[in-house]
C-alpha cells in the first residue's frame, strides 16, 4: 500500500485491504483470530507505535497496532519489514525447515533480519540484524546513515546507482540501456554485465567483493544455516551473484562453516508482503495486543 | 585441571574433583541432581564427545559426558568454554539480569559466547561467536587460523607477545620490565604505560584501536544489551582499556545503539571455571544426558 500522508486515512485502507483479502478467501471479520502487519521502523513494539519511518510522510507515533486492532475486532502484531521479511523467508521461503537464518533485503538500502533457533531476535532498540551497516571498507565511503564503509554504502542500491551515474563511461552498455548516463541503474548494470559490457561486469565484481566481506562478518559471528538474499541479488541471479559469491565468502571463511552455510536467493518474490504480514501474525515470540 | 594426556585418567580426576567440591559443602554424590563441564572445543554435543583440542593433547573424541554420567551417578551436559563462560557471566557476573549478551573471552586467543534472548546461541558446527576471527583489517596480519585480518591476529595474546618481540624498542620500560625483549608480554606493556612508557601507550591504542572495530561489528549484527571483555582488558582496566573503548565504539556506532549497548569488564575472574561448569548444568537449553 501507498501512504497518502495521513496516518489515520492509510490505517483506514489497511482494513479495506484486510476485508477485501478475506472476501478473496471466502472468509469475513469473524474467522480472524489475528493479523500481522510488516512495516517500516523504527517501531515501538511495546506500546504498538510507528514511531518516524523516513518513508511513511506524516507518521509519528501512529497506533497502528491498536487502531488496527479495533478496526478487525482481532489481536494484531506489529514487526518491521526487515524482521517480518526473515520471519516470512523462514517459514515459508528459502528458509523452510531451518534452525537459523540471516535475512538481507537488498533494494534501495540494505535491511536485515535474524531469525535464530526459530525466534526473531531482535536486539536492543530492535537494531539487532542492521547488518547492512557493519563495515566493509575502513573509512570507506559515506554512508546514508552517517557512518562511514557501510556495506549498504556499497552494495544499496540507492548508493550504487549514485556511483554509476558518476562513473558510467558513454561506452558502456549499461549508458546505452538506461538512455543517458544520469539515469543508469542497477538494473542496467546487471542487463549489460550479461551481454558482457566491461564497465558492468566490473561493477558486478565490485559488488560481490564487498557482499562477501559482511557475509564472512554474519559467519563468525552468527553461523547460520543460511544468508538469503533478496531483490538486487536475485534479479542478478545464479550466474551473476550467487555462484561467484559462494566462492568468495567460501574462501574467507573457517572450511566447516563455509561447507555448511548456504547462501540463498529469497524465494517470496511478490508474494512476500503478505506472507510477511502472515508470519507476524503467526509469530509467537511477541505477545498479541489483548494480552499487553 | 591441567590435563595429563591420559583422557581417561582425566575423566576420573574430574570425578574427583567433584568428589571434593561436594564434600566442601557438606554434601556428596547423592545429592547432586546434574553436572555441567566446561572444556576446549570443538565438541560434539550431541554425542558428548570432546573431539580433539589443540589444547588437550591425546584427547580423541572422548566420550567425557557419559563416561563422567557414569561415575556421577547423574546426568551431565558439556559446552565449550567460551560459552559456558558467556552463560556464567550471563547468570552470576557482568551481565546479570540481561537479556542478551556477548561474551569474548581475550587471553592468548580470542573466543566468544553469545546469549540472546536469554538462551545461548550455537549456530552450525557451534562455531556462532567466533568473533574473533571477524575482519578488523581486510588483506591484514596472518592468524593462527590461517585468514587474515581476523581479530584475534590483532588483540589476541599470543598474536600480541610475538609482535611485541618483534617491534619494542630497548629503552621502553616494558622491555626492562620483562627482563628482555624477546620475553616482553602484554602484562608487561600494561604495566609500562601505567608507567608513562610511549611504545607501551601506543601499543594500548593500537589494541583498543582494533577491539573497537570487532565491537562495531557485533554492534550492527547483535545490538547485545551488553559486550563483556574477559581476560586481558580485565587486566588493563578502565583507564586504559574500558574508557577509550566505549569512546572509539560509539563514534562508530548509531547513536541509539552506542548509548545503550554496555561494553563492560567480566566479572567473575578466578570463579569463573566453578561457575561455568554450574552455569552448563543449569542451562536449559541443552537436553540432559538420560533424556538423549
Amino acid at each position: 500500500m501507498e501512504p497518502s500522508g495521513q496516518p489515520l486515512a492509510d490505517v483506514a485502507r489497511l482494513r479495506d485491504d484486510a476485508l477485501r483479502l478475506l472476501s478473496e478467501q471466502g472468509a469475513s471479520l469473524a474467522d480472524l483470530a489475528s493479523a500481522g502487519l510488516s512495516l517500516p521502523g523504527p517501531l515501538d513494539l511495546e506500546r504498538g507505535l510507528v514511531i518516524r519511518p523516513p518513508n511513511l510522510p506524516g507518521w509519528d507515533e501512529v497506533p497502528v497496532r491498536d487502531a488496527l486492532a479495533h478496526d478487525l475486532g482481532c489481536p494484531v502484531r506489529i514487526e518491521n519489514d526487515a524482521n517480518a521479511g526473515a520471519l516470512a523467508e523462514w517459514r515459508f521461503g528459502a528458509g523452510r525447515g531451518l534452525a537459523s537464518i540471516v535475512y538481507l533485503t537488498m533494494s534501495t538500502g540494505v535491511g536485515g533480519g535474524l531469525v535464530l533457533d526459530g525466534r526473531i531476535y531482535r536486539g536492543i532498540e530492535c537494531a539487532a540484524g542492521e547488518v547492512g551497516h557493519m563495515p566493509v571498507e575502513w573509512d570507506g565511503e559515506v554512508c546514508a546513515c552517517g557512518q562511514r564503509g557501510c556495506l549498504e554504502a556499497y552494495v544499496g542500491g540507492a548508493a550504487w546507482a549514485k556511483r554509476l551515474q558518476r562513473e558510467a563511461p558513454d561506452e558502456s552498455l549499461a549508458v546505452e540501456q538506461a538512455g543517458g548516463r544520469d539515469r543508469v541503474r542497477p538494473e542496467h548494470v546487471v542487463d549489460a554485465a550479461r551481454r558482457g559490457d566491461a564497465f558492468a561486469r566490473a561493477e558486478i565484481d565490485r559488488y560481490i567483493h564487498y557482499l562477501s566481506r559482511g557475509i564472512v562478518s554474519i559467519a563468525f559471528t552468527l553461523a547460520p544455516e543460511a544468508v538469503i538474499l533478496g531483490t538486487i541479488p536475485v534479479a542478478m541471479g545464479e550466474a551473476l551473484c550467487f555462484a561467484p559469491l559462494r566462492e568468495q565468502v567460501r574462501a574467507l571463511v573457517w572450511s566447516q562453516v563455509g561447507a555448511r552455510m548456504q547462501i540463498l536467493p529469497a524465494a517470496l518474490g511478490e508474494d512476500l508482503p503478505y506472507l510477511a504480514g502472515l508470519s507476524v501474525a503467526l509469530d509467537s515470540s511477541q505477545s498479541l495486543t489483548e494480552e499487553q
